[in-house]
């Protein structure tokens, strides 16, 4: 490592990524050529609604496979939730696992192999390489904009006895494939498109800062921001499968950033908030982008043209308003796109703004952030986004 | 398929990458993390003499591997040296392969693989997806900074019967593992860094201008661009490390690039040539690449702005002057660079063009190019660059 100038040494990798508009329909083609025959498909019950998982059974149906379906999860998935579907896929012998849905769904399919593989609980694999047994085969397919959780080395699983999310890190648990369909979102509410969108922003963000970042994560983060900046806030308006396919390739271009290149303080934060209250990541990652930036400003100057250039920005002789111009960039963006302002907003309480500094400090994402932080000035950034 | 605007549906796919100074030492254990006892190692004498060698198998022998070392191969690897190698793979029961040097270690590394697995004449193989059974495990480590063959779904070989270079592409042979230690480069000749950059060079930019690009592709094709503009001349002139990486990073992004995107006539017509004079591949795609840009330019107008400001230009209202403007950045670039000019001082006849534009048709890399050809275009621009 070389402090500012990121890491000398990197890794980079990413699945099989297959992309394109009514490609869920070759779901079936891509589990049978990892080998599979009795499918196990986690999904949630707004997929269902909008009628993606039928098509995705239906593929896989066409392609001679038996399907066992799963949708007992919730948004931020929790530990008894992929405990209760390993127990359904031993049950049905399953040998390849399809997670079709957002980053819940897609979690809790990475969840559900690894203790297939592995056994015990699932909180027994959280923080870096605790996985020792290769999963089976894993498809992942979104149905959001922001996760990146088809293409990462991440699951993030919400404790419910300690009331926190966890993390588990490793190279087996990225998915063998990857598969987006941008038209997965023409049936995806307003508010989540806007929501899943801007963790993407914060993925690119946030992995764009790191200090694990390299040339082979900066032109992905800064990609995702350029997508972001150009058709972010029409999506959102006007819900064209143009714009919110550039959604569907900025969420690619940040997750392959974030994998690789990992996070910063933004969702350090956001974890143990989205553990103690269960609310929406996208959001509370909005609220806390703009204090982030600022947070970490002083220490990434050099690389803040290029990322007001991807955001469409340009420094000419202003460098002493650069700071100002970066973080009003940012919160147009989201504002112009309806995302919400104010931790308060979402019912976190201010008495508990310390447990959440302390629980922060713990998350693997301190790791890399581009400032060295402590739980003063994380709680410094909290009261400020309150 | 739609036409200007590329694909539609896209798939991408890269090897695991490690990149770093120094890392050649952890060759070994990339190896043996992929399950291989015996080592098969894959290079040439240049590379030999330069201690790499020597620093591979230390290595491969720390971590408790044997290694069986082959170096009988040449520039533009002939079918029979890659046939020879298969026997010496198979005679002393080797399990895993590592090719390391430029690309014809690399790809005489792939050929061995693929018939070790499959059986029979490396020519049974030419053309796209004919390999039916997966390879040995393989880890590829460039020595130079252009052939990308380290990421790559391709191998190219010399068919020493018909005189001809033919394509082998297939997901099957990327490898497992690309590993790049640019400090290989400090020995590489001033003329091969030059020549394997501007290899780099034209894969960047037919994987630019390919049908097949994306998104996905675009980002690593301009970033090489950028980082060629940054150090390729003054790296091949002064052979600094920090410029050398940036040609090692820059082989990489074009690499990832191409094998995605796939390439156009600039290669379609430097096959031939390779494989009718056994001539440097690098040079000769130097010498064709000015006309070949000239060639696309009316069908790719839409993407030379990013080209040019990938390359350190900006067009401020001189669009009239915007293909003049395109040839002469890259001439310049090859120029600065001691690039050679004209076919003819390559060795190549003026009574050979006309067989040379009817093999290159028959190329795979001709179903990519923007521009629909024919032989009369294609010996055309081997008339132009003669």
């Amino acid at each position: 490592m070389t402090g500012k100038g990121g890491f000398q040494h990197y890794k980079f990798e990413v699945p099989e990524i297959i992309f394109g508009r009514g490609l869920l329909r070759q779901v079936g083609s891509c589990a049978r050529r990892l080998g599979g025959k009795q499918v196990f498909l986690v999904s949630d019950q707004g997929v269902f609604k909008a009628g993606w998982v039928d098509l995705a059974i239906k593929s896989l149906h066409e392609s001679g496979l038996n399907v066992v379906y799963f949708d007992q999860i919730t948004p931020n998935p929790k530990d008894y939730e992929i405990e209760s579907g390993f127990r359904e896929y031993v049950a049905k012998g399953a040998d390849v696992i399809v997670g079709l849905g957002g980053g819940s769904a897609m979690d809790a399919a990475k969840g559900i192999a690894i203790l297939s593989a592995n056994g015990g609980r699932i909180g027994d694999y959280r923080g870096s390489d605790k996985i020792h047994r290769p999963i089976p085969p894993l498809v992942l397919c979104p149905t959001t904009c922001g996760t990146g959780s088809d293409v990462s080395q991440f699951a993030v699983i919400n404790d419910t006895e300690q009331l926190c999310k966890f993390t588990i890190m490793s190279r087996c648990i990225a998915p063998d494939i990857s598969l987006t369909d941008p038209e997965t979102l023409l049936t995806l509410p307003q508010h989540h498109v806007g929501s899943t969108a801007v963790d993407a922003l914060a993925h690119a963000i946030e992995a764009y800062f790191s200090i694990a970042a390299s040339s082979l994560t900066d032109v992905n983060a800064l990609q995702a921001l350029t997508l972001l900046a150009k058709s972010y806030v029409r999506a959102v308006r006007e819900h064209r499968i143009e714009d919110l396919e550039d959604l569907s390739r900025a969420s690619l271009h940040a997750g392959m950033a974030f994998s690789n290149a990992l996070l910063g303080i933004g969702h350090a934060l956001s974890h143990p908030i989205g553990g103690l209250y269960d609310v929406n990541h996208g959001d509370v990652n909005a609220i806390l982008l703009p204090e982030v930036v600022k947070y970490d400003y002083p220490v990434v100057t050099e690389k803040i043209a290029g990322l007001l250039n991807a955001l469409g920005c340009e420094l000419k002789g202003n460098e002493e308003f650069a700071e100002e111009m970066t973080v009003s960039v940012i919160e147009n963006l989201l504002d112009a796109g309806g995302s919400p302002r104010g931790l308060r907003t979402l019912g976190v309480r201010e008495e508990d703004l310390n447990k959440l500094a302390e629980l922060a400090l713990q998350d693997v994402c301190v790791l890399t952030s581009p400032r060295q932080t402590d739980a003063e000035d994380l709680l410094g950034i909290l009261k400020r986004s309150f």
